[in-house]
């Protein structure tokens, strides 16, 4: 009652799970189930106007499971909801001591490929699931949905500014990063600045002009504090008065040598008013003014502003990128691939539920690009098959230690742009664009009906 | 780069913010603007298919209120972004002493009506605005989202199952905590029944029975571990033979004195396959197995399946719910109401911008109910306006301090509950429900129509 965030903590993570993740894996214990499985993170599927997706969240699942632990809190919990000694004990000691390949984080992906390659003892495979899901979940759809509009805005600066409407304060932190990520200019969200280093934009709200008796006050009063890069909202009454006095203001800066940075726009018809903005400006000799606009904009929007022509040199973007409002969740599952057989040998297992169906075996995914680099199409092979292509997953953690450098969020961006840059043109468009070839290998073919055949009989 | 949570606590909320915030109070600082203001927190317009809010997240907002600080660290950051010592010595001593008025958590709202209403010097009630506004606009929309679950399922069970796509840690917190203040009967999240005592309900994957070489042991060997309340996933394979299955040892445990809780389909045609399986279980005697069903479900999906007369006890609801996928975001904002004028008295203010019109001054609203308690229609009156009905907002804080007792998790379920049930059933309809009557005031009315007289001057 008396805190609202205490228990978001990272040693609680491995609490955030499901109750099944527990009550299967008590039941694996019961059964002296301790042998190895591999467990593959996958996308199901591309939603509606998606042709591919970019990964991300990968840095957040080795940190968890490098660090994952129960607590006597957490084993007092688990024993009041009927867990037996044998197994608590057994969760006081557990560390997660498997191996993992994964796709570094900023890869250009596409549904059905092994995106995460867990190999692991089946309780720890098991017990990681949830918040595995959760992570590339959240964070993969808020990549790809930020590169849509980094791709829609065509070289014209955008800027991060959902925070009031994302999903919680964990959501806002990983909008910040993950449109950073995909090539976002910076974020109004001041803590990612301070945790990630993310560059920090801001203008000025409604209430900021209308705390004043006159709107003109307003602009004169909210410069003086950064006389050189200060935006200024002109439409909380007209917006075309409001530039008039912004430009006031400008000429006043100007004879003290100083620039005003821009002026805002949130309402109304965005190309229409941004015209009109920039003509007035110009005319006035402030053609140095930016023109930054905001108002529930998303990729679609900022296409048709720019086939609008609209004199927008900076977009702010808040809402429909920070909730991907097109489409708020992935089909990300977490299916189990491989198990142990009674000979010690790994069996090959696969799903045939209705419309559920799963690739069994452990596997890799090949690329295949062109002599110019551009992206051709992808093979999912067997793990230990040799072909041709530059194979996707990498050893990223061994029993249970890092065996990876940890890129910067930098360097993440840097992977993001170079995948991109390969992916052509045609992948990219925003509605019905053709699907990436995604294959299975001859040797995985063969698998597939050899065990479809198996499961029938 | 070692942490991937760290930064998510409680004395770091006052930099989960807009850095345009940080802006506006350095100019209102330099500006010497230290006079109170009021902010109404309102949500502006109904999405499509919602006819009505519930209103939760207040213990969050409040809770961080009390505590909001700045510490040594945001203080260095913010001084590297270039404000001035002067602004930074006033944050170093930052504590929030104003007053709150807020509906109740739980309570039923409709939109323009204030939810919080901040009375405080501008400086404070401004750098506020965005976590109220993040914490406000998830909880509202998924409590409302999980009513709507709860009314389309007719006083069948519905249990919470999104955490895997839910928007990261907190949204996965917050959709457990808001989905059992409307109803939900509990969650999988097992943290959350660790902090706020939720009850906890799980079954099994797919991955389980896949993790053995027959279904049939698999089942053997997970109702050792709860022999008493165990639910089988019958799907992986076929489902009716997976339910002839479970029959099998359904009978086993009644032999030791135990019953099967229940068995979960996954997949396809729900309606059908529901009824097929209570036929063959009320066949074998074994009319005490409930029958659980998931995948993909939502209000719309449970309201067709009832119609259907799917033979289904309890719904497990995941994504759908848990992004509130159909409605990811409110129309959530928080703007200012009444500024100090320059002879020390409140003047209201409103705004006129393009489709984004204000209510202007401190105002009340009073809800009117016929005899039998049901809601006929609301007032938005000015805050000393006495009038007939019952005002919705009530003070929570004076001075920063909290003056209200914060119910718990069970109260707030019960606030809500009540006020569910006062609202007539055809405010309850999932699409094409009427518009509820919510009025202004006649003196609220008049103060409107002289501001837009005044401003358009």
């Amino acid at each position: 009652m008396h805190s609202f965030l205490d228990f978001l903590i990272e040693e609680n993570m491995s609490m955030l799970t499901d109750f099944y993740e527990f009550t299967m894996c008590a039941s694996y214990f019961d059964n002296k189930k301790f042998e190895p499985a591999t467990f593959d993170l996958l996308i199901r599927r591309l939603p509606k106007n998606r042709s591919y997706f970019l990964f991300a969240g990968l840095e957040q699942v080795l940190l968890f499971l490098r660090s994952m632990r129960f607590t006597d809190k957490h084993i007092a919990f688990l024993k009041a909801q009927g867990f037996k000694d044998r197994f608590l004990d057994y969760l006081k000691e557990f560390r997660f001591t498997g191996d993992v390949w994964a796709v570094p984080e900023g890869t250009v992906v596409f549904p059905n490929e092994p995106l995460i390659r867990v190999t692991a003892p089946i309780i720890e495979a098991q017990l990681v699931e949830t918040f595995l899901l959760n992570t590339v979940n959240l964070q993969t759809m808020l990549a790809t949905k930020a590169f849509r509009v980094v791709h829609a805005a065509k070289g014209k600066s955008v800027v991060e500014f959902g925070l009031r409407r994302e999903h919680g304060v964990d959501a806002g932190m990983k909008v910040a990063r993950c449109s950073y990520i995909a090539g976002f200019n910076g974020t109004s969200n001041v803590l990612a600045g301070l945790t990630y280093g993310i560059p920090l934009f801001g203008t000025m709200a409604h209430s900021f002009v209308m705390s004043f008796e006159e709107e003109l006050a307003s602009f004169r009063s909210f410069v003086k504090t950064f006389p050189n890069k200060s935006t200024l909202l002109v439409d909380t009454y007209d917006y075309l008065e409001g530039v008039r006095k912004a430009s006031v203001v400008a000429k006043e800066l100007e004879k003290e040598g100083y620039c005003l940075g821009g002026v805002r726009l949130d309402s109304g018809d965005l190309a229409e008013t941004s015209n009109k903005v920039r003509v007035f400006l110009d005319e006035q000799g402030l053609g140095y003014i930016r023109i930054l606009a905001s108002g529930d904009l998303d990729e679609y929007k900022i296409a048709e502003l720019n086939s609008k022509k609209a004199k927008i040199d900076v977009f702010g973007v808040g809402t429909q990128l920070g909730t991907s409002a097109d489409m708020p969740y992935t089909d990300v599952i977490y299916k189990l691939c491989e198990r142990m057989g009674s000979k010690g040998i790994f069996l090959p297992v696969m799903k045939l539920s209705e419309g559920k169906v799963t690739l069994p075996g452990r596997k890799q995914v090949h690329r295949l690009s062109d002599r110019t680099e551009n992206l051709v199409k992808d093979v999912i092979t067997l793990a230990d098959e040799s072909t041709e292509g530059e194979p996707l997953l990498v050893k990223m953690m061994a029993k249970g230690k890092i065996t990876y450098d940890l890129p910067s969020l930098e360097q993440i961006r840097q992977t993001c742009l170079e995948n991109l840059s390969r992916l052509p043109q045609k992948y990219k468009k925003l509605r019905g664009a053709p699907t990436y070839p995604v294959e299975t290998s001859r040797k995985l073919n063969s698998l597939i009906e050899s065990l479809k055949l198996k499961l029938k009989n």
